[in-house]
């Protein structure tokens, strides 16, 4: 993935203890992921390491690369993007965003 | 890259514009990532995207992946990355890291 674009996104869910609402965002996370564009994906959770400048935080995370900007921003106006906006942006409490390209 | 541990480290330097220190930096993260438990790797800068959920302010980006936990923690002790810290840790203000194992 040397040469791809990254985008991350950490998800920090209002019920991270419920069952009922993660296995309603991990499904829409699956269904996300089809997006053409997407190059490879890992859709995650906090693992069990813990140092100081770990950030264990986050509910969820969302792992994504392209090929390129511009197949980044078919995925960001993609109906099963926008749809999974729709559906499941009030389960969130915050997002954060890092978008990276190769040095 | 489904199954994999997510290993995302964010660093923000002191000097961001210094193209000495960058250098510097960048050279040793292409070492860095030659540690044999490392699957795949991005070193990364912020793309040129901007909404208010994406965090521009870090000045690089390391993700790598890994088989398990395990093959991170050789990552961890590796000689490689012991001798990454102490030739750049003066140089970063801030490490944000995030470790991710699949749902």
């Amino acid at each position: 993935m040397h040469q791809l674009f990254v985008h991350h996104v950490y998800f920090w869910l209002y019920e991270p203890e419920n069952k009922e609402i993660r296995d309603k965002f991990e499904k829409a996370l699956m269904v996300l992921v089809k997006v053409e564009t997407i190059i490879d994906y890992h859709l995650g959770i906090p693992a069990a390491t813990n140092r100081d400048v770990i950030d264990t935080s986050y509910t969820y995370s969302l792992l994504v690369t392209f090929k390129s900007l511009e197949d980044q921003e078919i995925y960001q106006s993609h109906p099963t993007h926008l749809k999974f906006i729709d559906d499941c942006n009030d389960l969130w409490d915050k997002v954060v965003v890092y978008d990276s390209v190769s040095i």
